[in-house]
């Protein structure tokens, strides 16, 4: 049998905000509801749905408040955040194996006026080590997190200043966007170095991302039926999880190191094998930006930079419009939202779309990362 | 790109009991362990896995006790016992389109000693019309699954005696397996109608599903590369999930019809389809017994009876050892062990390799079906 090739064809999203007035559930609809009508598809054409496992709207229950029909395949990723470029990649899947005609993946959540993921909370998950590092106040992302930068920043002699160019790259991209939660306020390095420490001597307060509202609905079809639909395609040309010895939600401080990311960097290695491209071939990347040396070290995971380089790499304007590599031209979760990692996956559409606000000159390939410091996943987009 | 085919090529088991004496984690580390060995792959191979979203062990847990290396492959899937076959035909997916090239899907429970899903309890899902039935003594799957049988019942003149033929050839096939907790105790009609009351008038003791603590991992990998496996590939021919309008876990009074049972329809009509076969083609059914009357309602939903036909069909010995389409020849969930619909799973693979206790005549394919009365999933499996 000859696989079909997999295309996003429609992109939905609610307002972002930090009081949606709304349920989760509600949410959701909005944007799948807005995701059909870009695609120029019906309730009837969907038969899968895909979601990650902290989704409080289970398919089952986003089926039945949309009216659909019968569906052949639904998944849940596990891992959080880790997991949203994989729920892309099985619809895809599904798509290329004619499990589905038409998948939605979705992500809704109140992440500000409702369950919020960077409070600190005693780890209860029966993981021996997290409730363990839970009495030395290990108690957020923000901490578990920072131990690994902190054994990054030793090796490469990285300090909490390489860390503004890319909160005020994200800030300066947002500037320009009208979604963005800081629409029209960038930052200077200045402003960086006196936020205050939320994990000194690692995370100041502008290299923590935004807590939101909101959701964001993808449409994924095979190329054959694309091209009936109303909305520019972008093909999904290769996605991959990544899973490495003792990788955790969140870090295993127990592995042979901490200061690297082996979930991002077998993601990423595995969408170069299965693509044939390489990082040269890159035109931007979409970073899950939830704390901003993650950004750094993605880009030394992903093959952008050689280890330790990528400070220098943002210091020169790498990372912003105009660079070598413009990252999170929406402004990232740093700058537009906190919507999982799923707004990274809305963005990489819209650039290879032609519709961005701070639209690229033509990119061809776009890398889109989910969830560093966790089991996590790649995707890799390309225009058509 | 052509798509490769995929293969179970191992199966492994722990002892099915009502008290394990170990952990969850524990029995699936036990059965993925016999999995690999019966298919002369290492832990290093493996780099998928999928399991259950209600399974305790989530990927990253069984890969770092198992101390697997990298993956690039991991669902988890919604749904309770009805993802069962779907995470197979999940793992049967990452492997044709290379997503990954050797994937374990494994389920471990203590389904006795543990939690014990046929426990009443009030529903707490959030659920309104759950909740509603709560109040009404509708508390267990028992409960649940039992107005839509009885509506089935009332439609077709069909009363709880029509159920001993099925209850009376799962104690038949599970007093021949020694691996069975019914092994050396058949039952007859008699007995059937002389067990007490579950559900009046519609479930007796003997058509409710033991309850068990038990594991069980099946290795699922590329034909090409089950070629140099040491266990006999069985052949992934389909496999699909199902969900109608309103579908939900469990049972919801509030859809057209509760009589009958769509979800397996739709997963049933997805297989036939994408294997071009019918039910004239299969040879054997493992058809998901929490219920003896969901038995017949199976055969009806995927074709192998008319409507309303299934209660004379098993009367006259069509689902036994030698009839024209013998069910659980392993004894099933009403006699050999409650694995979640797994255990079912793996007599299909032991009935195409030759392997069963209870042997039939060169079986060439094996319908499989995983959680009637909610969003369900089925496979097609094969002899080589």
């Amino acid at each position: 049998m000859s696989a079909r090739q997999a295309a996003v064809v429609g992109l939905g999203t609610t307002e972002f905000s930090r009081d949606s007035g709304r349920s989760e559930l509600r949410l959701t609809i909005d944007a799948i509801t807005a995701a059909l009508a870009d695609a120029g598809l019906s309730f009837d054409d969907v038969d899968g749905l895909t979601t990650s496992t902290v989704d409080t709207s289970d398919p089952s229950i986003v089926a039945e408040a949309l009216g659909l029909g019968n569906l052949t395949f639904f998944s849940t990723i596990p891992f959080g955040g880790g997991g949203v470029c994989a729920a892309v990649e099985h619809a895809a899947t599904a798509v290329r194996t004619g499990a589905a005609r038409t998948v939605v993946m979705y992500r809704g959540l109140n992440g500000r006026s409702g369950r919020r993921y960077g409070q600190g909370y005693p780890d209860t998950s029966g993981v021996q080590y997290m409730r363990l590092a839970s009495h030395y106040g290990h108690l957020s992302p923000a901490h578990h997190l920072s131990l690994g930068i902190m054994r990054w920043m030793h090796t490469y002699g990285i300090t909490n200043d390489d860390f503004a160019p890319v909160s005020v790259a994200m800030r300066r991209h947002a500037a320009t966007n009208p979604a963005a939660h800081f629409y029209g306020r960038p930052v200077t390095a200045e402003d960086h170095r006196n936020s205050r420490w939320v994990v000194e001597p690692v995370l100041r307060l502008l290299d923590v991302c935004l807590e939101s509202d909101g959701a964001i609905a993808l449409v994924v079809t095979s190329d054959e039926r694309a091209a009936d639909c109303a909305g520019t395609p972008v093909v999904v040309t290769a996605g991959a999880q990544g899973w490495t010895g003792r990788s955790r939600l969140m870090m295993n401080y127990y592995r042979d190191t901490v200061g690297t990311l082996p979930e991002i960097a077998i993601a990423g290695d595995a969408i170069w094998q299965a693509s044939g491209l390489s990082p040269k071939d890159v035109d931007a990347a979409m970073l899950y930006d939830h704390f901003s040396p993650l950004v750094l070290m993605q880009l030394e995971a992903l093959g952008f930079c050689e280890p330790g380089e990528s400070a220098k790499f943002a210091r020169d304007g790498g990372i912003e419009i105009g660079g070598r590599l413009p990252v999170n031209t929406h402004g990232g979760m740093l700058g537009e939202a906190y919507i999982h990692g799923v707004n990274g996956i809305a963005e990489a559409v819209r650039q290879l779309r032609g519709t961005a606000v701070n639209q690229l000159r033509s990119p061809r390939h776009i890398v889109v990362t989910a969830g560093p410091g966790t089991p996590a996943s790649a995707l890799l987009l390309s225009a058509t």
